[in-house]
Formats: C-alpha cells, structure tokens, sequence
C-alpha cells in the first residue's frame, strides 16, 4: 500500500457507530480499516487483470492503481438497473463491512499489503498525479457523483450548474474535495462556513472564495443572512452539507435561493431525526434536496483523470496535511479529528 | 367566465390562512376567490391579443381561454434567469394576493365576469376538450411543472422515468391530477392512499392502478409495508404528496427505493416543522426530494394538448364531482372539504 | 418458442446484407433466424434463473419471457462505462451474428425452440398481456431506449418534451412502435408519412393523429409544407426516421422546428452516404440529430410493464397484422415486406 | 466603446455573405460592423437602467459591461416557448442585421460610441478581468450555450460530461474559447486540430493538451487515427467543430466514440450540403449530432462570472494576439483572416 487515507466513516467506526448508513452495511469486527485505498500492483492472475480494470489495457504488476472501496453483486435489482452506483442489496466494502477474521484477512488499507477480493474495480492513477493527489480519489468520487445528481446542464437553472454560487457547510476533507469539484465544473464562487481557522484559511489557499467562520458568525441567522449578502439577497444555487451533523439541515436550507439545490453528503448519524419546514423550505421554495452516499465507480477513474488535467492550477495535494505509519494509526485517526488537520493518510512508507 | 375550480389554496385561504407560500404572496382581503379559471374572451385590446397569448395567432372575442393564475414582473432576477416560473420577486396572483378592493375590482374567477391584467397570459382551449375538462388546466399544470422538475429520461433511474411505480399520498384533486399526469408520462403503475373511500374508489375508475386505504391500514408502518409489498420489497419509485400534511413526509421517504424521488406539492401549510431523518432517509437513501409549488407558464397550454389526446382513453371530467353557482360558493367550498368530492367547480351558468 | 417477430433486419439479411451496424455485427451463416423472441422456459439451471432475470426472483420453468437480443461481454469499454446498451465490443446477437452452425445450434427464434447462452438477460411477461402483444417488446424497447436519448424533460423545450408534434417517417413496424411510445410518453400530436395507405390506416386506428400520404404528397417538397401547415408554419419538435432510407435525412430536417430534434432509427444500410446541408439544417437550425441503434437491456422490462398499464387504451395486438408458421417463414417474409402487412410474426404454433 | 472583437460572421459578410444562418437573419448595408461588444455607459435613461441589466441593481452610468449582441421581441413563438435562446422570429443583431442607415444610426461596436436599443440586455463585467478578457464574453457565451446543449451529467456517458475527452476541429478564436468552456467544465483532454502551427502553439500556451496540425497529418484518415491512437481506438467523447467548413462533418464523425457528440457550431456558410453516412455514421455509431448558433442570453452574464474566477489558472487575455483602431479596422480584419492571429479586436483607444 502506498497510502490509505482516513475517512469520516473510520471516525464514526472509531466511535463505536456500528452502521454505515446503506443497508446491511454493517461493521463486523475484527477489522482492519482504509476504504481510500491507493496501491501498487504486486500480483493479479490473467482473468483479474481483464475484469477488475475498466478502462484500458489488462492491469499489470507493478502499476499504481485506486482500489474501488465497494464491491458490489452485479445480480441484484440495483446492480441489474441501476448500474455503477453502490446501492446493491448485498454490498460489502473494504477496511469496515468486511471483516478481517476471514481469510484472507488482508481487507484493510492501514496496511503493509491488501487481498483485493474478484469483483473490486482498480483504477490506474497517471502518471501526472502524485501519491498525495492520488490518495484522494475516493473522496473526490464522491463529490463527483453527487455533483453528478445535482447537475442540470449549464443551460438550466435546475439543480447545479456551471457559473453557480456554491456553498459548503463543513470544509474538512469531505468538504474541500467538493470545493475542488465545484472548482473543476465551473462554480463562479464558492463559499466555505466552519468552525475551524485553520480550515477556513487552508480552504482559501485551495481555491475557496469567501469563508464564514463560525467563530464571528455564532448564530444561524448571522450565517445565512453572510450568504444572502453575498448573494443579493437572493441565497446560494446550491449548498452542500458536509459537516456529518444532521440538524444543520434547516441551516443549510435557508441559505438557498428558490428553486436552489441541496446536497446532503456528510449526515451518516443520526438517532432522533432533524426538523425542517415543508410548507417554507422545500414547497414554496421549491428546493431539491439530493441524498449522496457512495457514488458510481466510473467515478473513480474520471476523478483521477480530471485532477491530472487540473493539477497545475489546483493545488490537491496540500489537502493532505498529515502523514501517519501504520503503527501510529491511532494518533492519526485521533489527528484528523481534531480542527487542525484537513486530510489525514495513513502510509506504510513515510515519504 | 365558464367555471372556476376549487383549489387547495381557497381552502386554505377560507380557513383564515394568509400566507401562500411564495415570498410575498400574501392575501390581500378583500378578495373575489377563484384562480382556476376558464373563460370565454368578451373583449380584448389589439396589443394585448398579441402579448398575452403563448401561441398561435392573436386572441379574439369569443374564444375559450384558460388564463394564468399568476402574473410576474419579467424584470427580477427570477423573471429573468429562470423564466416561466412563478418564482418572480414581484409575484401576483388572482384570487387571494390580488385584491378586489381596486378598480377594476374583478379579479377572481368565482364571478360572473373578470377583468384580466396585462402581462396576463392565456391559453386557447383546444375544441376537443369540455368545460369540465379544460378547468383542470390549472392543478393539471402544476402535475407537469412538478413532474418536470423530476423527470431525468427513460434510460435514466435518476428522478422520475417511464415504467415506474409512483404512489400518489392523499388522492384528492392535486393528487388526481398528478395521477392522470403519472399515466400520461408513461406510469407503469400508480398507487394511490387516501382516508376517503369515495375518493379511492373514483381513483380506481379514474385509471389508478392501486389503492391502499386508512381505514384499512391505520398505522403509517402498514401503509409502508403495503407499498414494499406491492414492489418487491424495494419501495416505489417515485412517491407524490399531495395531502396538504407536513407530518406526512417521514412516511413517503419511507415508502421510495433507494435512489428514489419524493415530489412534495401539497404541504403548503406549517407550524412548527417536521421531523424526518437526514441520514437514514436522505443521504443513506440517496433520497431526492424536490418541492413544487406553481408551475411554468408554458405548462398550461402543454397539458391542454395532452389532455386532448388522451381524452378518449383518461376520463378526466368525471374528476368534476360538483358544480355550483356564484350564489352558492360557500356551499361549493364546503363541499369541496368533504371526503365525498373530488375536483369542485363554481360555475356561473349552471349547465 | 411462442412466436418470433419480423424485424428489418432479417429483411437486410434475407436480401444478402451481412453487415448490421454495430462493429463486428457481421452475419455469419448459417443462421436461423429471429431476434425478437417470446417464448416459455423450458428448463433453466439454478445459476441461469438468478443471474438471467434482471428483477424479481429466479426464473421457472414454465414462465413466458422476452429474450434479449443482444449479448454482451460485461467486460469492454463500453460495457463496462455505458452499462446496458449494446454498444459492446464483443456484441453478438441472435438470429444474425450467432451462427447455428455451432453447438448447440438453436440460436434463432424461427423455431420450435431455442438454447439461450449464458450472459442473456430474460424478462417476464405480465400477465395482463397477450402474446400477440408480448411479441412486439423488443421494438418497442428500440423505440423506449430511442426516446430515452431524446427525453430532457417536461419544462425544456430541448429534446423530445411531453406535449411535443412528433412525425414518424414511415409508419411500419418500426413506425407504429414509436408512435406507441409517443403517445406512452405524453405526446400531444403525432403526425405518420408512408406511401403505403394500408398502413396509414391502420395507423390512424391505432392512435395516429394526423397522416400524410406519398401518394397524394409525392414530392418532399409537398410534404415538407403539410407538416409545416399542421404546426403553425413552425415545423414539428420531434422527427422519427423510421423508413430505412438514408436519402430521407434532408426532407426530416427541413420538417423540424428551429431547435428541434430527430431520431434516426430506420437508416441500416447505405453505401454512397447522404447530403444534408450543416449550415441550414444543423448550425442555424440548431437542429439536435440523434442515431439510434438498440437500446439499453432494462429497456425490455420497462416496456412489458408499461404495455401491461396502457392494453386498455392502446390496441398494440392490433399492430400484428399477419401469422406464419415456422414451415412458412419464407412466405412471411415476403409478407412483411409487402405494404399490405404491419407487424408480421412467426410462430410454432397457430393460434 | 473600449473594444469590439472580430467574429467569423464579421469575416463572412466582408467577403459579401448577406445571410447570416439564422431565419431572417440578413445583412442590411450600410452597417457599422461588431457584435462582440464591451462598453461604458455613457448615458441611460431610468427604465433602460432597470430592465436591460439581468441581474443585480440598475445599471450606472460609468458602469463597464458587454452589450448582448442579438434582440429579441419576446412575442413570437420562440421568444415565448423557448426564452432566452436567440431563435427569434423577429430576430435582430447589432453590426449586421440592423442597418446604420436609420437614425440614430450608431447600431455596430467598431466605433466610438454605438446606441443600445431598447429590449437589448447588458451585463455587469465583474472588476476582476480585464478589457481583453472581457471582449471574449461573446464568443465565450456561444461556447457556454453550445455545451449546455450537449451535457447530460457527471454520471452520464450521454452528451458531454466532465473527464470527457474533447476533440476541437479548428483552434481559431471561436475553438479557444470552446476550449477555455471545456476546461471549466472539467474535461480530462482537449486535442485540437488547425493547420495554423501558430494558432496551434499558442493553443497549447492557454491549456490545450495535444495538438494535431494539418501539416503533418494532411488526409482525413491520418488525423482520425491520431485521435484513435490518443483515445485506445475508441474515439473522443466529445468533437467540436470550429471550423466554418461544412465538409469538416464527415471527418468529424470519424473521430466519435460510439455514443459520442458532436456539436457544430461554425459551419454557418454552404452551397451544395455535405455528405455523411445516415447508417454508419450515426444510427450505427448511436452519435448524437447539436448545431449551435448563438446562445441563451443568460451565458453572458454567466461566463464573465467564471472567467472572474478561472483568471488565475486559464490566461483568457492571451487570446486577443492584435488590436486595431477603429481607423485601421479593415487592416484588423485581414489580419484576423490570417492564420498568425487568433482574437483580434477594435479598439477606439489603442491601450
């Protein structure tokens, strides 16, 4: 392994939170965890190398691949209709799902060596890209597949489209990775809100816009009405909530113009539900309100191709703020949350 | 003028509410009620027979128009950015924002005559259609805006497409009209849950696949099994509210697959919000919900189109359950409350 | 095998064309014809009844399926990337590129029965439907995945739209199951061009709005005008090429409206290559022109349902014009190229 | 007027091209010629303030801001059903179809000052670019337009998506800018095709990933196996004729992955039409075929928005190579028929 970065859903596993959110997408312990894998290619038999690539020649030794972090049944009514996304019935998934009781056992990324199982998509990463930018690709595939549910074409004003005002409620690793992605579609502004200093001025040097610290800015009303200045009074086009609270929902709602759009990524736990208002924030403003977990795995491979393309103007791989052994795992999951670091990864070979 | 239909709103505005959702959409008492209009063109002005027609030559004397219920500025950001929505920052509307308290004073539909502002667009009726068919315009209008706003494309499973299951919550008129527009789109099956069997029981005449009845199915947790039941235990489709009910939100998430979509058109009135849970049912759902409240003007003369194609197979007037005179309004209104009655007309020559 | 629909490509194949289309979908003899195929499982191992079925549970013995044409290698480019469409670089099909001299042979629908291979995907009949319309499912879904890259939704005007003028050039089999398909789809009018009046006939029975005849329209000129005389000197939205000839392009162009769409379906087999002018008819005209061949496999399943919703207002069965026995097969054929027939089936057993 | 870029249509009507593609879109001479205009507001009267700018308070005099190039009479069909797109059935253009001969006859940019008629919008041009950025706004919104036509989604593989693979046929000033479209919108490569080495040097200074020059690939068949060998012999997902040649089609075609799009947007003048195959070329190749002239009005305003904040990363500015005064306009037009230039403006006052 080259490097497995470390996810929200490690935090919540490291938290003791058992279910990830999609059905039967239960932790089952022991395991050994990193979904955000990136690797080299030690060995693959003849019939892997044909089916696990989706693009391009067969896979050989000693490429640098993503490894996809769903393995999906390809049998199911999901995996029959409604191909690429990670809603099968019978979905597993590396470094959680499962287990590492099992042999092969090797089924985590904070690891020397990875067993990836028949059925797992790899990835080649170009050459262009470094580790550090490499690394990111799950993450970035997941803002890329909810861009994707949100996008209505530059000509529409439904859903996100190029030249829109964009807003992002948490800019940790999952937060900036979709400021990249706004970035790379076309948003005019981008506009970050959390409660960390050393986020907010990390995301301006990544490209975001405008900041609204929470730290000036303590009350609901204050935030939204920043981003109604901001925007003529009218709200933003879309808002994306990556913050993994889930009563930021009525927040994020009136920050958007009518007829906005909001996707919701970050809220995977959750006990007593949130309120929102029907009749005011979703009918008479006509809000879409897009649910994205996972994304379809061709994701993978177009992410890695447009961050080799955009490298020279944006600065991916200073996202990754720290480095950790596989020995010093624990410091680093304890590192990535707290406010003071943006993307952890977890790497056998310290560079 | 020829009928003016009921609508949820009059109810709403009837039971003392004065806020209709939009921003400023405010009723201005007094008020002539009536937004769901059709009419025959007494007089109209040289400019105006141009300018307030969508299509086809300009307007005469004698000719048989529905008439938009809003009128919009065409000169705010929503005018001019997302045109045809009645999203205008300057929004009026016949009926209730309109006041009849100024000249020339008549501007509802439950009358015998209405006066018709400029910027005001009409629709020609096509032959084919009744009276009692071409009322409907208006609630039908809204089904194709709102359908419109879900709509990704047959080789799509995003949003809604031909062939799926859409449940319909609350069968009422803007629920039979969002069923007659489900079928015209290409439904493959729709099914329909009310309290009122009256109700139910037309919806199956009226060309709903299913029904599924409170009086039966007391509990939200029976109804949701019924429509797992009905879809291989994947959920619907799509799922349409269309009961008035903000509380009832958390039971339509619940009824949709995975992916699924949730068109929200009824809720128009809220207190103190609803609770429904971001991460089981938004993002691990990968839920999308969108709020639709009016329509595009254009969708008028569009369903009007529709409506007579199908009129030999959709027996869309048998949706008109009660006509009533000016006189009698009140009577109509409150009729149009009751589980016996679908869509309510007030019309000033009883036919 | 219950019967095996005629389609134009055994009529290629019968007068000596060997090349399909699609890459490598060349014609290897011997073949049995028959590729649109109804028929009921006879036996089916445990793996074939999971992994064939794209919904609901196993497959039996004894259900009535539609048998997908096309196989795929799950494996290529596009298989891989563009899910469900037989785009596939390894594409075969029965009935043409299968060849029946290999083991076990039955690889065409022409038959009394027929070995599905493994990698075909089979869909269940509802039972609501006849064979006679059951038989038709594979171009329906032809015209379903054809419209399905039109569709941009209800409130563009970009793309085929609910409430749209489609005209079909060329109301054969082909023809009559894009007219089905827009009228499923919501279409407002739909106007067919043939020379055989047979067909326009039956056409018109079978929900055609308006025709028009080579006969009484012989030149493109006339023609042109009389689709221009129904939408109000405009021209349609949406343009059907259903005819096979590729020299019928240009007069499809001329008839659509500034930013409309055509569907090119029909136009198989060319040599010399056709004229069409890219400065009028593409760049002002800001035409849309799409190529249709095949269609995504889910396509099969949606249309069985939605036949099954619409049998009661739409006679598809009566689209099936002519029955032959496997013994008369030749005769059939010769039968479907006549402009005395529609659809024209072959099957094992007369009923 | 601070600058008025040359555009091909300027160029066609010098050689004495009187139509200029779109219905009644003629030349009436004498004109002042521009239509890619940038200004200040000189004078403008209270109601023009409001109703000419699209966003944002009412305009000032004093303020900077591009003149939209085309008027429409929001009345006919078009202007109604389909807004914001120049498809007009009263369409008029500044420096072409408006003659100079009426009063107060100041109806073209290549001059010091030019009248803005009523019904024309302005937009805002944000402090952040420069003049020579902001003259690009035209053609910019033409590329913008072009590719909302074509997108379908970051998860489709329908029309353009981002990490798509973008051929541009001719990288003179309108092939720029659909290049500079391209990579805000997130495509993975551009590959452009001139047969000036100038303009294809300067091609790849503003972001352009490989090049193909006409002199050392001077058949058809050399330069679509080039963009085979750069695509693993599948073709571009994406081919955008800039060219002005309507025989370019042909070969553009060629360059298609099955499924892929092709949008023509500079093929405005032809005699005889072009030949393309109907079978192979598009219903066998399921291509996907968009003219594109002119754009919804609403790009304008969106592009200055992403040119605003993409200057850092694409160096807009470097496309406009010459200037000229408005006395040395015939020189700057020669000069930009040459292939050692690439956007050429008028300016009144040489900078």
């Amino acid at each position: 392994m080259l490097g497995s970065a470390i996810c929200g859903t490690d935090k919540h596993m490291y938290s003791g939170q058992m279910n990830l959110g999609l059905p039967g997408a239960v932790v089952t312990f022991p395991v050994i965890p990193g979904h955000e894998n990136l690797g080299v290619v030690d060995t693959i038999g003849k019939e892997a190398a044909q089916t696990m690539v989706t693009e391009g020649p067969p896979l050989r030794a000693g490429e640098r691949v993503v490894i996809s972090a769903d393995i999906v049944c390809h049998h199911c009514y999901y995996c029959r209709n409604i191909y690429g996304y990670p809603w099968c019935l019978n979905h597993r998934s590396y470094g959680d799902v499962i287990s590492c009781k099992d042999p092969p056992h090797l089924f985590g990324g904070w690891a020397e060596m990875m067993y990836v199982l028949p059925g797992t998509f790899m990835f080649r990463v170009p050459t262009k890209l470094s580790d550090e930018e490499a690394v990111l690709a799950e993450q970035m595939a997941v803002a890329y597949g909810a861009f994707g549910r949100a996008f209505q074409g530059p000509n529409s004003k439904e859903g996100y489209a190029p030249a829109d005002t964009v807003v992002i409620q948490g800019i940790g690793p999952l937060g900036i990775c979709n400021a990249f992605m706004a970035k790379m579609l076309g948003a005019a502004r981008i506009i970050a809100i959390d409660k960390s200093e050393y986020r907010l001025k990390l995301a301006k040097q990544l490209g975001v816009n405008e900041t609204i610290s929470l730290n000036e800015s303590a009350s609901q009303q204050e935030r939204i009405q920043k981003v109604l200045n901001l925007t003529q009074g009218l709200g933003a086009d879309l808002v994306v909530e990556c913050t993994g609270d889930p009563n930021i929902l009525s927040e994020g709602l009136d920050m958007l113009r009518l007829g906005g759009t909001y996707l919701v990524e970050g809220a995977f736990v959750e006990e007593a539900g949130t309120t929102i208002s029907a009749s005011r924030q979703i009918v008479a403003k006509n809000a879409r309100i897009i649910g994205a977990a996972g994304m379809p795995f061709q994701a993978y491979g177009r992410v890695l191709q447009m961050m080799a393309n955009f490298k020279d103007s944006i600065p991916f791989s200073k996202a990754v703020t720290h480095k950790f052994s596989v020995e010093d795992a624990e410091t680093g999951l304890k590192k990535s949350i707290e406010p003071d670091s943006m993307k952890v990864v977890i790497t056998p070979h310290l560079s």
